[in-house]
């Protein structure tokens, strides 16, 4: 297969993806990657690490840059010759089996949407992001992308998120769907949280275990958990930051006693480079969105994720997981997903 | 000062109340505590320690059982001899300076609003809790007592927990506000947050420092967090819940190296106990809310609360900041208020 990188999107462009790709080729076999970006940049910076362009390794040439003053909206129609649009034009037409990015999220996000299209069935394509929590890995869905969401696209998240759970963590069967809100009774929380709630225990095709708060989240009650992007996003960022915090404050103490503890390997579950990059759910091709700050070996773990999803057909199982709620009709209490 | 304290509130109920009334009175000179439960219970764990009923140590009998069936709202009406209705209706009538509870949430808060009233111009009273965080701690409000709000109502916590903040923290002049949300610049977020930032930002009796992402959070960065109580409830209950998680790992792993670590001394910045109990800000008296599964430290701390919130005349002075706000007419882009 051949995964197409944007190699200007990391804020240390070119050298994070070109390291990232070099070690994602040592280590699977059946990726190829294609390099989006300045091609005199990337030839350059090719040659200094002695790497030549090979059938595994190619460039195609991307002049343009995005700025953070370009509106996402626009980027298709003014930045063609961007990393992001060239990119993710090689995979519409054919010419890669999947798309990776680590540059403006919400460029990609818009790019994917009007040049991928979203799956029959799907109102708002999620950033699927993978959260560490004491037993297996969570799907958190939605960690930012959409907010002011309605019931009925939480519902549509859930399924994003359980066929996601099945091709990317594997998870057997129908993977646990858990609502996040601040309390466990059904009728506990915003209008939002009570009204996605009789949705979600209404629908047949997913094994939904109820509310989840806000501290059982580390606990890995659910493979799954549905939420709108604004609480997904404030708890991301927040898990991310006060991990790194409480860390901290036991380097800080151990050092001081000139104890040494291998933090990488004490603390890996909470390491997010592990899984690199989430994948934009519901759109008709692999979009898979990175890190402004990634480092090589995110981008090496993103390539992977990407690669993982072309193998398990991640879109194709979208598209049957959405064709099969329409073939069966809309799901009892459906009616309340107009509000 | 008196201050009445609900007996049958925590999940150990009367012990640990006893035990933090008795280190509170060790503590705080200027304190005399009313125990509010049943009276033959409590004499007779006042007994078994060998502690007499005194001027500074009273016992009030409430004899009702508030069940986890018993709705809120109908508390006041049908527990009267509840500890908590009794115990506000002592503050009410001016035989306490202040009322605290480690008993529901939702029947101190819905007796609270009955008995004491909400303050003008306050919509909603929120409960505000005090967070850890790297510098000074800081004031989430809402934390999980209102949802669905409107964003006048987000301007008005700005103002109830800047009030607390000088009062409660020591903070000096104008608090720092700033609002919880998804990126930093003023249209990013939900319909709520962008309306809110407008509102804020207009408000000249604030220091609004603008939009707080979930990873600034643990930095510090403002002394009171505005936000809608779900995102708020989700916030805290994760913080708590990742930090010992956290701490559970460092723990489990210095312990197989036979290393030992002071956990509550290294951690103290940690330690929610250490804040006790939260006021129901915005009602027009002293409501203490402490969590069910408070220790005695916790509600020792909650009494220290309590008591420095009557010496700061926490009530006037919130009741003073609504009325220079009503004096001063509705700020610019108040209309906007309205949605």
């Amino acid at each position: 297969m051949r995964i197409a990188l944007d190699a200007s999107g990391t804020d240390d462009a070119p050298h994070v993806e070109i390291e990232g790709a070099l070690s994602a080729l040592a280590e699977l076999e059946d990726v190829s990657i294609t390099l989006v970006g300045d091609e005199g940049v990337l030839t350059a910076a090719l040659a200094d690490r002695g790497v030549a362009v090979s059938d595994r390794l190619g460039v195609v040439h991307a002049p343009d840059r995005i700025l953070a003053s370009d509106s996402p909206a626009t980027v298709v129609r003014r930045k063609p010759e961007s990393s992001i649009v060239r990119g993710l034009g090689l995979h519409r037409d054919g010419e890669a089996d999947a798309f990776i990015s680590a540059g403006s999220t919400g460029a990609v996000m818009a790019a994917s949407l009007f040049l991928l299209r979203p799956l029959p069935g799907v109102d708002r394509p999620s950033v699927a992001t993978t959260l560490p929590t004491v037993g297996a890995p969570m799907i958190l869905v939605d960690s930012g992308t959409n907010v002011d969401c309605k019931p009925r696209q939480l519902v549509q998240f859930a399924h994003l998120g359980s066929v996601y759970a099945r091709d990317a963590l594997g998870v057997e069967g129908r993977p646990r769907v858990g609502l996040l809100n601040i309390g466990e009774e059904p009728e506990k929380g915003d209008e939002l949280a009570v009204e996605t709630y009789e949705l979600l225990a209404a629908d047949s095709q997913l094994q939904f275990v109820g509310n989840v708060e806000g501290r059982d989240v580390i606990r890995g009650v659910c493979d799954v958990l549905v939420t709108d992007g604004f609480a997904g996003n404030v708890l991301l960022k927040f898990y991310e930051s006060v991990a790194q915090h409480v860390v901290g404050i036991v380097k800080s103490n151990l050092d001081l006693r000139g104890i040494e503890l291998d933090y990488e390997k004490t603390f890996s579950m909470l390491d997010y480079s592990e899984y690199g990059g989430a994948p934009l759910l519901g759109v008709n091709g692999l979009s898979v969105i990175c890190h402004g700050g990634s480092t090589p070996k995110a981008l090496k773990n993103a390539i992977r994720v990407a690669a993982d999803a072309v193998r398990n057909d991640l879109v194709g199982d979208m598209a049957a997981e959405f064709a099969d709620r329409t073939a069966a009709g809309p799901p009892a209490g459906s009616s309340a997903t107009a509000t």
